[in-house]
């Protein structure tokens, strides 16, 4: 091979990214050490900060640098309501939505007894911690809705009962702007289960 | 914003990476740090490798670690055929149709008077030494077939007539394995200027 050693590692390293291949990889290499060694430096910066320094919140599991994150900390949020996440990311989505203002639960995956994930591996243990404490009035499930994520919130949703909280389950049916035409059948069905009086 | 200051440098930070945008550099920094912090770890110490390790070759100023790339050094190669390319991967281009065994010289660009992209930029000056020391008897013109490939390839050409070197360009013409059908009408209008009696 003719390569360089270094940029041929480099080529391979990018490709642990996901949606990279070789081919990208091997653009992204090349574009940085020809056109952009700057850029390159700032991602290693971050990169390596962000791998060393991130951490989970004492709280909400969810992935910060600080012990406590800022929405934990934030003393302006409803300390009642508890909403159940998979992940960091639906944290975001939730919090672009601007329309919840209680706090989170990051489980960081979802049960799945078929891969050993048990309660203990997605923090269920620190969360019935939580629910002791007797300041959450409402637990609300905003799991995926797949098989794991529903089985997942229906676990929780037990638990939460044990402890006198009222579990509720986010509304599925016809997302916003969409044509009914396009959505699939579970999506439909969902929507019309769920329908409200009006 | 409710994102760790961390996680959204790293976000701003993969976008200079060609073809990344946004969301594909917050799916990157999320999957790194929840997935795979040695994979992150990997690319922090191949890019700050590559970014301060490699530069360019001092005969052929292709990208390399070392101060002679290995096709430079690499005796068995023919050193009386040059091959001029745009840019490193070119290289790699030409190498991996191992049709070719004579040395390469990397403009890293092509001349462009508006850009103030002039002869010293793209290396011409060093290419003029390498023309006067004698051992070279063909340069094979391997620009890009752009306005400002063809223009680089005529200049060069021109350099070398001065040193009594053999100038010769790489054929245009059909793509192997390509249906005419689909074909643009450059190709094929070079394809048939470019015929060969048989």
């Amino acid at each position: 091979m003719n390569e360089s050693h270094l940029i041929k590692r480099l080529i391979e390293a990018f490709q642990c990214l996901p949606g990279v291949g070789p081919k990208s990889a091997q653009r992204m290499s090349y574009y940085l050490l020809e056109r952009n060694r700057d850029g390159g430096r700032r991602i290693v910066q971050a990169l390596s900060d962000a791998v060393e320094k991130v951490g989970n919140c004492k709280y909400c599991r969810t992935l910060d640098e600080n012990e406590i994150c800022r929405i934990c900390a934030n003393a302006s949020r409803d300390r009642s309501q508890l909403c159940i996440l998979e992940t960091p990311t639906d944290v975001h989505a939730i919090e672009q939505s601007t329309s919840y203002k209680g706090l989170y639960f990051v489980l960081m995956g979802h049960l799945s007894p078929l891969d050993g994930i048990g309660p203990e591996d997605i923090g269920l243990d620190i969360l019935a911690e939580r629910f002791a404490k007797g300041m959450i009035k409402e637990v609300i499930l905003a799991t995926n809705p797949t098989m794991e994520g529903e089985a997942t919130a229906h676990y929780i949703a037990e638990m939460a009962k044990d402890f006198d909280i009222k579990p509720s389950r986010i509304a599925f049916g016809v997302p916003f702007g969409s044509e009914l035409e396009y959505l699939d059948s579970g999506t439909l069905s969902h929507a019309i289960m769920g329908r409200r009086d009006l």
